[in-house]
């Protein structure tokens, strides 16, 4: 048996959503506990309950959406976030929620029989208004009263304050907590955001790993001197350091990396930043990501290796700060093989893939087996107004999740 | 005959002046018609009647010191400039036109005999408050109306309103033109603003030729994307160009250039200039700088070359503006000769040099044979208080000044 989900009831929902929170001067604009994503939280509950769905919102002001729940057995969740960055795409962590919620409203339309309760879950502040993964933070139990405390958006309003005024108290976020019992797997749809199955022409991505990252701000200092007086020989050109450093990236990854692995020098401070003046200081962010813990480690090994032999070598100081250091996730195995089996019993070759960017699922890993479902981005763009997914690709995607959950929480699976 | 200075006299006027214009936020700060510039003018004024010379300030408030000054024989010229940058050291033009006082007073002293007028000027806006030179782009014949009605300093006061402020009154800097045939030579002294001559443990040099430059506004343009999802092959990362671009700039060189050859990326402009985010556009000073202008033109084909390759290469675009080109100067080969001698002859090995920064003497170039001399500059410092020479060196410098200037100007050489 295969299902289908209503194709035109996602799209009206999808294009009904991208309307809520879009303002004249910011585009769309659903940053967590504004005006917009207030918004698009009434209308997602007024949707799970036209659904005839269980609507329960918990003390982090994650919405959930429960069908056949009964607090005892294991849940099958899906889930991903409504609020957005400035100037959003209309689609990133929106179109996992509504997938989501089509996937339980065909299940309970069909009245398929269900041996674990379904759950759709609309996080908080994934963007990171206030950090970043506050409401699958709090189910995952990540919280502490401290960390809600010191949790703060860049104009200074406090995350506690944000939620006050909306009605919530910010504390109860720690009731959020699951227990790991309480899920049986968790599944969450998202765009790709990167350009790998749109180049490849695939319409379905299978994500076995999120990828872990280490963040450095690098230094290397020299001497700043006069560009028309002082002779190449008798420079400490700390940018020709950078130089030299950044064209040896591609090497680092390809001797101590995986195909996985990518760095990116994405920020540069050159001091004094005179055309007449040889660089004295370049100031520098490093930031390399893969999906294995101890390639990540080798990574920074070797780029520490090459900073200083290229310092010195060129009589430059070199000093690095590392800014964070994120662990990478392996998703379930058998929630992959799961994925995988369904994306080609519909006849969509599946491509199993790491996710760079991250998401709640990092979060849900720690408690629950997890995975996730990737469909194409057009260009690779995002968080941008130019993110785009074509229909077909949604439809497909959308149809791997609602085979893949009826497979993992019906029936038949007995 | 071997001249001498009075070591002690000049050291005595270069601390004097030292402590002209010093502001506590500032440091010395004698911009060009600013309350210390003014006042180094007074201080300068009373020096030269002190010792006799005659005094004239002209249309472009260039202050001129004259011995035996007949409005008709070629005379020998000097000097240097006594504004500064802020923040500057104390040496930067002020040496040279303590110096040319200093050999003016000792040859009047002496009463030495002289076939040529001897004259010492101080050139008015050097460093460029009102965009640089000023003073001997008037002598020059090198402004128009025009360039002076719209010489404007960074905070848009024009050189008008600063001049009269003082009681000049700018237009009549078009009547401060020498002809020709007024200037039998000229000759500046300068510390080095390179570390050249320090890094010898040599106390003169002579300058044969100024260095001429281009200045570009490059652009590399990529994509911007995300740094965590966009894998290494499928970047167009315009730093990575940039940085490839800045590894080829000594091998450049030693392909296209001289051993006097400099080529320096001052500025890089990154954008969007987020950690996790691959540079989509890359914008960066180029200065080239070299005494030959054939050379010149060599390396600015050869760069263009290597950005094209590389931004074809890596699918970027390339984009470059001139912002500006500033033709090489030679100086005189006989008065080089005659620097060159005095100083064996006074047992002072001298480095025959280029200047890789613009003096007066440029502008000078263009109407009189020109030449330079040059005392070091401790560890290459300049524009900063770090700014030194040792006393031993400027007494050598001013020793050879004063000897050449007696040889060229002096009766012993019918």
């Amino acid at each position: 048996m295969t299902l289908s989900i209503n194709t035109t009831r996602l799209q009206q929902d999808i294009e009904t959503l991208s309307a809520i929170g879009r303002r004249e001067d910011h585009g769309l604009y659903r940053m967590a506990f504004t005006e917009g994503d207030m918004e698009g939280r009434a209308w997602f509950k007024q949707q799970l309950e036209e659904a005839g769905l269980e609507v329960y919102e918990d003390g982090a002001a994650n919405i959930h959406g429960r069908l056949n729940w009964d607090d005892e057995t294991p849940a099958v969740v899906t889930g991903s976030h409504l609020d957005t960055v400035p100037a959003a795409g209309h689609l990133d962590g929106a179109l996992g929620v509504l997938v989501g919620l089509e996937c339980l409203r065909c299940i309970k339309e069909q009245n398929l029989p269900l041996r674990h309760p379904l759950e759709v879950i609309s996080f908080t502040d994934e963007e990171g208004r206030f950090g970043g993964m506050a409401g699958s933070q709090a189910i995952a139990g990540q919280l502490t009263p401290e960390s809600i405390h010191q949790a703060v958006d860049l104009d200074g309003v406090t995350l506690s304050e944000a939620m006050q005024q909306n009605g919530y108290d910010a504390m109860h976020a720690l009731h959020a907590r699951y227990r790991p019992e309480a899920i049986h797997a968790f599944v969450e749809l998202h765009i790709e955001q990167g350009p790998i199955l749109d180049q490849m022409g695939l319409s379905v991505g299978v994500v076995d790993a999120i990828a872990g990252l280490f963040k450095w701000e690098v230094s290397l200092i020299g001497t700043a001197n006069h560009a028309g007086t002082t002779p190449m020989h008798m420079r400490n050109d700390a940018f020709q350091g950078l130089a030299e450093f950044s064209s040896e990236i591609q090497r680092i990854l390809e001797e101590n990396g995986s195909a996985r692995s990518v760095a990116t020098i994405g920020r540069v401070d050159i001091k004094p930043g005179a055309p007449n003046v040889v660089p004295g200081r370049v100031e520098f962010s490093l930031e390399a990501r893969d999906t294995d813990a101890h390639t990540l480690e080798d990574l920074q090994h070797a780029f520490r290796k090459a900073l200083s032999a290229i310092a010195r070598r060129r009589n430059l100081m070199f000093e690095f700060k590392i800014l964070s250091e994120i662990d990478p996730v392996k998703c379930d195995l058998g929630l992959v093989n799961d994925l995988e089996e369904v994306a080609k019993q519909l006849k969509h070759e599946p491509l199993i893939m790491a996710s760079g960017a991250a998401h709640d699922t990092q979060m849900m890993a720690r408690i629950a087996r997890a995975a996730m479902v990737f469909v194409p981005s057009k260009g690779g763009r995002s968080h941008s107004s130019a993110e785009w997914t074509e229909l077909v690709d949604i439809e497909r995607g959308a149809n791997v999740m609602l085979n893949a959950l009826y497979k993992i929480a019906g029936e038949q699976q007995v």
